[in-house]
């Protein structure tokens, strides 16, 4: 079923700070990557490169992911929620998601134990110049 | 590889208003479901109950998810991303995760002729009583 809905964008206003959540899933593994944050301006360079851009809490500017590291997200496709509100990417993740070198930011997992990593990291965090940005 | 590290937890600190996002993700086919927000009382109780629990923004109270609709989420595991801000949460949906009655909330792909509905209703929205209350 395919129902053309022309009239939905994103909406910027319902952020704090005019920040939406963004969610970046693996379009090959289905993995969910990480959770970064988009403004409006950070959504359409996104729209216009092809290749994730977030908006950086700590550095207060728009963060090309990989940028740094050259672990870019090719975006395959777009959706958003039933609210406007929340962002979801699909990507081909080059290289890490993580800066820490793992392959999602989601490496730790809850045990009985406590948290557990159960990822194994693709890259040395100190051969990444990328540092952490959200 | 499986390494304990016990000492990190969510850091509801790094939320506004304490809310830290949290993703509902399907644990047998992988869709992301759903974004909503936890406070560290919504996520005691989620680990207390094993049903994911949330806080309303819009209703200023835990909400615990299929509350009215009966759409519960059974939490298979959690996970806490790289700087401990925002939780995934593998769930056992029950029914359909979106209050319209799509089986996930990011029903709506963007394609060049705009927003498109790719999903199918599992249920009439009108039957449920659940509103939208992020």
């Amino acid at each position: 079923m395919v129902q053309p809905e022309m009239s939905i964008e994103p909406d910027f206003s319902r952020g704090t700070d005019g920040l939406l959540p963004a969610i970046a899933q693996s379009a090959s593994t289905g993995e969910v990557l990480m959770l970064a944050w988009m403004n409006s301006e950070a959504y359409a360079e996104t729209l216009q490169t092809g290749y994730a851009t977030y908006y950086s809490r700590s550095r207060k500017r728009l963060w090309r992911k990989g940028e740094e590291s050259g672990h870019r997200q090719a975006v395959r496709d777009i959706r958003i929620d039933c609210d406007a509100d929340t962002i979801l990417l699909s990507v081909d993740q080059q290289g890490a998601a993580c800066h820490e070198g793992y392959p999602t930011c989601f490496f730790r997992k809850r045990t009985e134990e406590g948290w557990q990593i159960d990822q194994t990291r693709l890259v040395d965090p100190a051969t990444l110049y990328d540092k952490p940005k959200k």
